[in-house]
């Protein structure tokens, strides 16, 4: 199968949990934005009944699947990294969506107020939000996938949750450098797939973006203030 | 298959979702905590694998379900409810996964800052976020469903529209009454569905519970302006 990927092809994102899951399997993909950007702006401009509602989506044979969760709960099994029983099929899509609710918290840490409003515009609120989501909302999740079951093998899960601490680091290093190691397992997990073969050679290629101010994660020193 | 619904049980949330579900397929369940709030607390409690990070959750024989659309994906094909095909149940999936983005803005339009504090604690905030969501991010969504492919037949994802719908209409509806005419496929999709026999009877009965203001849809005015 030719898998073709699109999305925004100037930041990690969504798309990157995607990446993660091909580069793991060692799976070729075709970042198709990355080489051409009007490809994807003509997809989402059809008026076609699959048409997404937003990147990232995935062109797999005549499937066009979008929502970053849906496209993993889609391919894991294809590429190996999804459990095996019917019943660890769906908790792993339920870590998963539960990660999306995560980044879409870690992204309104500086867009409390609109998502087509600059940060800027919105500096005091993300203030108030940043401090929340730090004191409570982000122990909150750690807290939750500290206390989930150790994985024996590889899954999309955890390529997504090395993903969220890899991106918290980057937008919170205080608040990360305090209180990580009250989350061992977690950090423990991030390890493991920071050492794999696969994803070490992705993570020096230049396929890997850096962070960066246009993303999800987003390092601003007022949003990190440890409490 | 007996089914345990576990959800808070004084708003509709987003256990309304997984109700309608139910009440159209005419197949009983039982509302857990509507009679026995603390088994559910009991659940949240355990450290088992399979903890759900928040209800609503479904008990369904030896499996036990979290996150709503994650439950629908599950439970739509066992209640006639899921397009057959596989690209087909993808994106079902795909939309509710959208719908699920859609309500979590309309939460966040009266808690931009933190689910834990109060509205009266960030009503300044709440009433910037209200105004970009009614100018936008409503009209998006709105727009995005008005192109989707007219239904056959009834999916879950049907129901979800329709509840959303109720929900917009009774949070903002000032805007709704003016915008509304300009989506008429997500209106007519709405009326085909509480046209349906079992949907009426369900709305008429105690098992409906009534909008509240501590539930996600809340009818502020000062947030539902007209612009």
């Amino acid at each position: 199968m030719r898998y073709l990927l699109y999305y925004w092809p100037g930041i990690q994102g969504r798309g990157e949990f995607i990446r993660l899951a091909f580069e793991c399997a060692g799976q070729p993909y075709d970042d198709v934005a990355r080489r051409d950007m009007d490809a994807m702006l003509r997809i989402m401009g059809r008026k076609a009944k699959d048409r997404p509602f937003a990147p990232p989506f995935l062109r797999a044979g005549r499937l066009l699947i979008a929502q970053t969760a849906n496209i993993l709960f889609y391919l894991g099994p294809r590429l190996g990294l999804a459990p095996a029983s019917q019943a660890g099929r769906l908790l792993a899509h339920q870590h998963q969506l539960t990660i999306a609710d995560w980044l879409a918290e870690a992204h309104d840490t500086h867009h409390p107020i609109g998502s087509g409003l600059y940060y800027e515009d919105q500096k005091p609120e993300s203030k108030r939000r940043a401090a929340d989501f730090t004191r409570h909302r982000l122990r909150k999740f750690l807290g939750y996938f500290e206390n989930m079951e150790k994985a024996k093998r590889i899954t999309y899960v955890q390529l997504s949750l090395f993903q969220m601490v890899e991106g918290l680091r980057y937008a919170f290093p205080a608040t990360m450098k305090r209180i990580e190691k009250r989350y061992p397992r977690v950090m423990e997990a991030h390890e493991r797939v920071a050492e794999l073969p696969r994803i070490r050679a992705y993570l020096a290629s230049e396929r890997r973006l850096p962070f960066n101010e246009q993303d999800i994660f987003r390092r601003y020193p007022e949003l990190d203030a440890v409490s």
